[in-house]
């Protein structure tokens, strides 16, 4: 039913039928969600969660584990490329402390949800226990109602953890079944070496466990943000918000929770296409068309910032443009005459 | 000088190196533009010229001529879709009558720089004569002088007239030695029986004309508004302003313009890639590379209005985002250090 009329609603604007492109599919998207001919999107809020992982101890990434902190430092100082967007779009950023190993200075705007100081070094153990997933799981749910409860209906997610390319690399070879090849990509600059070592490296924790169900592949393979981030896709989901899924690793996140609920991708939108390589095929494998492509690689929730002016513009375009009788213009196409014989 | 300047600030951005992928590269060439590495965005405007095409006669377009008056008068009561995109990023847009077949109201917030009725029916004779297509360049150019005094460094273009997609294709035929079948598209929505009616008229009108000169050229196949867009675009590269490319017709005008006085394209970002098909033979003959991918085909400038947001967020991360000395994070990359036998 409301399909039929958002379509009707969108086909009467005064423009050619179909010539707003991915707007239209996005205004029909939105509407759909809301169950609504004037949908709305009130209170945008981005979530980034940080956390460490102790895979980087093997040296899989370019950059030391300290910059997690530093970044998150970074972002209450409002210095980094998602202060700068969401201030441009007015979305209300909250960074969460996930599980950086470092304890913030008091009066730090850090939002402290840290429930370990990192995961543990796949390597020799699984990243979580299902316990201390399962809690990263119900405080991304804890931290979405909070945001529902202010007003907000449609959230994006975004993380920081130097090592998480790794876990979302992970997750995509065991959820998706792709080659690990194809999952592993530069994350922050590996040089060729590098690549190489991280791809030995993640190959070996590859065999090493084979996860049952979904939470186990989570707990072994995942992070404390991304865990977080997947029950924040969930509990979006369930109240009905719209949700922004952002890079690799923030979008390893919605695949985790698409993997325990599938039904969460019908509030999904995907807001840009990562440089990252392993981001092609998890979109690919999700159905996923993405807004922008513009090679971003930041994370944090940058791609989600950016795109957002765009999803405005579908909902506006659906609520404010003239229908062709408001407007006094003709809609007749003239070749739908000569098709009908007039 | 600036260009190193420019990028040694991008690369010392808290992000990894390269990480903000296009909106790098439009910090770059906004910079180059200004010669500065603090540019601004000012004052955005869009001019979205209107005009009517004698060709119209032929049966080429899916809609009947009046629809280019009952659009115009849409864009000054406000409900069409540049209207919408204007508004909502705050842009200055000016709906200006460059040769409608239309007589408006007294009052009517339009302004009249009619030329003409229109041009000539490209069957019978050039569409315009090589002292009315200067006479729009010339106003073209003055309207891009009254923005510049306005204080705007950054003017984007638009436009409607039913018809002028042959317009389009014939000049970028004619210009860029492209075949005219891979230069017709469907416009505002012609069927398979219209398309071949289309290409077979076009056809006509091709073989009818040798242009020599670019402004010859512009003259036989073009529109008054196509001119005055490739006026505005020259006046705005000799202002030194960004310049912005919108969809088919649009990038026609900036065609026209390249084929006149090549360094144009040092001030032009192309906004989007239009599902026209002739758009993508257009941007790669003037080896563009697009903001935008979202099979936008409405023109009157919405695809720089939809993308303008985009640009923002280039100068944005360029003027504010904190360095990884001022925020005090390490970007040693451990890689780097590596390679350096560290």
């Amino acid at each position: 039913m409301i399909r039929q009329e958002l379509q009707r609603k969108i086909d009467t604007r005064t423009k050619p039928l179909g010539s707003l492109g991915k707007l239209e599919e996005l205004a029909l998207k939105i509407g759909i969600i809301q169950n609504s001919s004037t949908p709305e999107l009130r209170k945008p809020a981005i979530l980034t969660f940080a956390a460490d992982h102790g895979i980087v101890d093997e040296g899989v990434s370019a950059y030391s584990k300290e910059v997690t902190w530093q970044m998150v430092m970074n972002f209450v100082q409002g210095g980094a490329g998602i202060n700068v967007f969401t201030r441009q779009h007015g979305i209300h950023l909250r960074v969460i402390d996930a599980g950086v190993d470092y304890d913030f200075p008091e009066g730090t705007n850090v939002e402290n949800h840290k429930l370990a100081r990192g995961t543990q070094n796949m390597m020799h153990a699984p990243a979580m226990s299902i316990e201390l997933c399962q809690k990263a799981i119900e405080t991304g749910a804890q931290c979405v109602q909070e945001e529902f409860n202010r007003g907000c209906n449609v959230i994006g997610f975004g993380e920081m953890g130097i090592g998480n390319t790794s876990s979302a690399s992970l997750l995509l070879h065991k959820i998706a079944g792709i080659p690990l090849r194809d999952c592993v990509g530069p994350g922050t600059g590996l040089k060729a070496d590098g690549m190489e070592r991280k791809c030995r490296i993640l190959s070996q924790v590859a065999e090493k466990y084979d996860p049952k169900t979904p939470i186990e592949t989570l707990a072994t393979f995942g992070g404390l943000e991304i865990a977080m981030i997947c029950g924040g896709v969930i509990e979006a989901r369930r109240l009905n918000m719209t949700i922004l899924a952002d890079g690799f690793i923030a979008t390893s996140g919605f695949l985790a929770a698409y993997n325990m609920q599938p039904d969460v991708l019908d509030n999904v939108i995907y807001c840009h296409s990562s440089n990252e390589p392993g981001h092609r095929h998890m979109l690919e494998y999700m159905k996923a068309d993405p807004i922008l492509h513009l090679d971003l690689r930041l994370g944090e929730g940058t791609g989600v910032a950016v795109a957002y002016p765009i999803l405005e513009s579908a909902v506006n375009f659906l609520n404010q443009m003239a229908s062709f009788d408001e407007a006094e213009v003709c809609d007749e196409q003239i070749d739908r005459k000569h098709e009908a014989g007039i």
